[in-house]
C-alpha cells in the first residue's frame, strides 16, 4: 500500500483497527497498597455489610428514640446513664428503660439504641441522669449496617483506574489484593540515520533520539509499559530483525520512522511482512501526523509514527492512548482531563483535516482561561513544551473564530 | 487552643500556615529518562542551539532561492541536480551557481543553499537536469539553527512538572539529568483505638484503617513520599512517640485523628507539644473537615485530619494538596484537572461555610457534562469511590441551582 493512497479519518483509522483486533485484557493480581492507577480487571464484590456494626456519627448518648419524643428546651426529656460504649469494641450492655449511653463518634450502638443525640442537646444532671432538649427519630446519627455497601455489592466495577478513594475502599472491605489489567507492553524503536542517542554528542547533521522517550513516558502515564530497542538504522534487514524481536518480547510494536518518505516507506513494508493483516491505515487526514501507520499482526498491534517529534507525540495523545486503554479495558467514556478555554485568536484549518492546535492556558481575572494557540514550525518539540494542551479542530470546519469556547485536552 | 473556638476559612487557614513557613526547595539530581512528574528545581538553560543545524523540512531539493524566482508551470526554472545531501552527515558539497542537490526531510542544507523546493513542485529530465515549477522564498521549508531554542534560553523555568514533551525537549538537548525537587516526606499516623490494619478480621465494634491509604496514595500522585507509621492508639505517650519519631524520620507529618473529639484533642495536644509556634488553625469554616488542625514546629508541617475517611481525604486534596506543592517548588498557577459541567439538582449550603460536594460526571450526547451530586452521609468512603470530582459551593452562597455551570475538581 504506497504511502496517502487513501488518507482516513482519524476515527475511521481506529475503527478500522479496532475491527481487526479483539483484545484480551491480560491480568495480574498486585496487592491493594501499590494499585494506584491500576485497572480492575474485574468487578470487586463486596465480600462484607460495611459498615458491619452500627456506628454513631457523632458525640452524644445512644438513646431509644421514642424515649425522646416530645423533648424540648422547656420540656426536657430524662434518662439514665447506663455506661460508656468503649470504642473498638461491643459494649457490654444493652439498653432497656428509660436509659441511655455514652458514645463516642464512630462507636459501636450498644443492643436496644436506635438513635444517637447529640452531646450538645443534652446536659448532665447530678446522679448520673441526662437532661435532653431534643427528640431524635430512629437511626438518626446513626450508620446503619450496609450503608455504605452490603455484601454482594459491585463496589468497583471492571476497567476503572484505582484513585485513592478506591484504594481506601478496598482497604476498609480488607480486600488487600486485586485483580488489574496486566500493563501491556509496548516495544519502541526509533529508526533514522541521523538519530543518535541523547547521551551522544552530535555532529553536523545528526539529531537526538527524542521519540523514545517522550512515547516510552506518554505509555507510562497511559498505564502501559514501554521497552526500549534504541535506534535502527534505516536498513531493511537491521529493521526486520529488530522488529521481529521486538515484537517476540512485546505485546505491541511503535517504530517511528526516520524522517524521509523512504524511511516511511520501509516502516510500512517491514510491519506488512509481519503477518497478517500486515498495513491497515496507511495515512491518516490529520494534522499533524498524516503518515501514521496502523498494522496488524496476529493479535499484535503495530504502530508507525512520523520520525517528527511533534507529530509522533500528537498522534500519540489521539490515537494511541484509545488503543492502550482498550487493552486495559479501561472505561473509555470516564472523563479525560481537559478544560473549556476561549480561543485567543482565529486559527484557520484545512476543510477535509483534523487538525490540532497546541495551546498554552492562560487563567483570566474571572478563573476562567484563554487558551492562546503556540504557533511555531510542527517539528519543533519545544512548541509542546510550551503548551499545555491541544485543541481539534474538526475536519468539517475551516478553522475557529477568536472567542469561541473550545475543549482543552491537557496534555 | 481548645477545638473550634475560633474557625478560620479555607483561605484563611492556608495564609496562616504559609506565613509561618518558608519551604526551601531540596533538590536532587535524576536521569532524564526516569524524571517524568518531577518537578524541576531550576531554571534549565539551553546549553546549545536547536537545531544546530539548517534541516529540511520536507522532501525535495535544496536550492538557492533567487534561481527559482519567477518559476511557474508554463516558465519552469532549470537547475542542474549537484548531488544527494546524506541523512545524518554534512553534505560534502556546497552550491553555487544554478544547480541544486537532492534533500530528505530533516537533511542538513548545503553551504550555499538558502531553501527547498518540495518534491511535488518538480521533475527530473533527463541529464540530471531539474525543472521546477514554483519558486521559494529564502528560508522556505527551512528550520533555521536555533528557531527551537538557542543557546541560554529557558527552555524549562523552575516549578514546572515534567511531562512527555519536556522530557523529549532536554533530550534533544542532550541534557540527560536534571536537578529536581526532592519529594517532601510526609509520616502517616493513623489513630483511633477503634481501628485496625486492613488485613486484619474486624471484630464487632472495630474499622479497618483507610486513611493511611488513601493520603498515602495521593500524597504520591501529589509528587510526595509518604512514610507509613501504622495505627496508634489514643494514648498520650504512644502517640507522643510515634510523632516525635515522625517528626525525626520525615520531613512533615500527617495524624488521623480517632473519630472522637477527645482523640481530636489529644492530636492537637500533641502537634502542640513538638515545639514552636505549635497549633495555629484549629478548626476550619469547611465541610467536610471542620476539624482540620495546622500546625508548625521549626520548618515541619503538622497535620491534624479528622478520622472520618471522606473528610480527612477532601481536605488532602484541597488544604493539604497546596502544602505539598509550595514544598515541590510547583507553580501553582498551571491548571488543575478540571472540568466545567452543570449541576442536575439544587444543592441547599450553609451560609458562612464552604461545602464541597462529591459528583459523578455524566456526558451528555452533546459531549457536555452534568454534574450529579452523590449524596450520603459524608463518611461512607464509597460516596468518594463512586465519585468523579468535587463541586465547591462557596461560603458567601447558601448553595446553587439546578442548571448552573460549575467547575469540577476532578480526585
Amino acid at each position: 500500500m504506497p504511502e496517502f493512497l487513501e488518507l482516513v479519518t482519524p476515527d475511521e483509522a481506529l475503527r478500522i483497527l479496532f475491527n481487526s483486533i479483539s483484545p484480551v485484557i491480560n491480568w495480574e493480581v498486585v496487592s491493594t497498597e501499590i494499585a494506584l492507577g491500576r485497572i480492575t480487571a474485574e468487578n470487586i464484590l463486596s465480600t462484607q455489610d460495611l459498615p458491619d456494626f452500627r456506628r454513631s456519627t457523632v458525640d452524644g448518648y445512644a438513646v431509644i428514640a421514642k424515649d425522646t419524643h416530645g423533648a424540648s428546651e422547656s420540656l426536657p426529656a430524662y434518662l439514665k446513664i447506663a455506661g460508656e460504649v468503649p470504642m473498638g469494641t461491643a459494649p457490654d450492655f444493652h439498653l432497656e428503660g428509660k436509659v441511655c449511653s455514652i458514645i463516642h463518634t464512630g462507636g459501636m450502638l450498644p443492643e436496644g439504641a436506635d438513635s444517637v443525640v447529640m452531646l450538645e442537646d443534652t446536659q448532665i444532671l447530678d446522679a448520673g441522669e441526662l437532661e435532653i432538649y431534643r427528640s431524635v427519630a430512629v437511626s438518626e446519627n446513626v450508620i446503619e449496617i450496609g450503608e455504605d455497601v452490603k455484601t454482594g455489592d459491585i463496589v468497583i466495577p471492571k476497567g476503572v483506574s484505582l484513585r485513592p478513594a478506591e484504594i481506601g475502599g478496598l482497604m476498609a472491605l480488607g480486600i488487600t489484593s486485586i485483580k488489574t489489567a496486566r500493563k501491556p507492553r509496548f516495544a519502541i524503536l526509533s529508526s533514522g540515520d541521523e538519530v543518535v542517542p541523547p547521551s551522544k554528542t552530535t555532529r553536523p547533521g545528526q539529531v537526538r533520539d527524542i521519540n523514545s522517550y517522550t512515547l516510552g513516558s506518554l505509555i507510562q502515564v497511559l498505564g502501559g509499559e514501554s521497552v526500549h530497542y534504541g535506534i535502527i538504522s534505516d536498513n531493511r534487514n537491521d529493521m526486520l530483525t529488530a522488529v521481529e524481536k521486538a515484537l517476540q518480547e512485546c505485546d505491541h510494536l511503535i517504530v517511528t520512522a526516520g524522517s524521509s518518505a523512504s524511511s516511511r516507506d520501509l516502516t510500512a513494508e517491514i510491519i506488512n511482512r509481519m503477518g497478517d493483516p500486515g498495513v491497515l491505515v496507511h495515512g491518516v487526514s490529520i494534522k499533524p501526523g498524516k503518515p501514521t501507520i496502523f498494522g496488524v499482526s496476529g493479535d499484535q498491534v503495530m504502530i508507525g509514527l512520523p520520525g517528527n517529534p511533534v507529530s509522533a507525540l500528537v498522534i500519540a495523545y489521539i490515537l494511541v492512548a484509545p488503543i492502550i486503554e482498550a487493552y486495559l479495558g479501561l472505561d473509555s467514556e470516564k472523563p479525560k482531563p481537559s478544560l473549556q478555554a476561549k480561543i485567543t485568536v482565529n486559527v484557520a484549518s484545512q476543510a477535509g483535516r483534523e487538525d490540532w492546535i497546541p495551546v498554552r492556558l492562560i487563567k483570566t481575572a474571572l478563573d476562567e482561561y484563554l487558551a492562546e494557540p503556540v504557533f511555531g514550525r510542527s517539528n519543533l518539540i519545544f512548541i509542546l513544551a510550551r503548551s499545555d494542551g491541544l485543541v481539534k479542530i474538526p475536519a468539517a470546519t475551516t478553522g475557529i473564530e477568536a472567542g469561541t469556547s473550545v475543549n482543552v485536552r491537557l496534555i
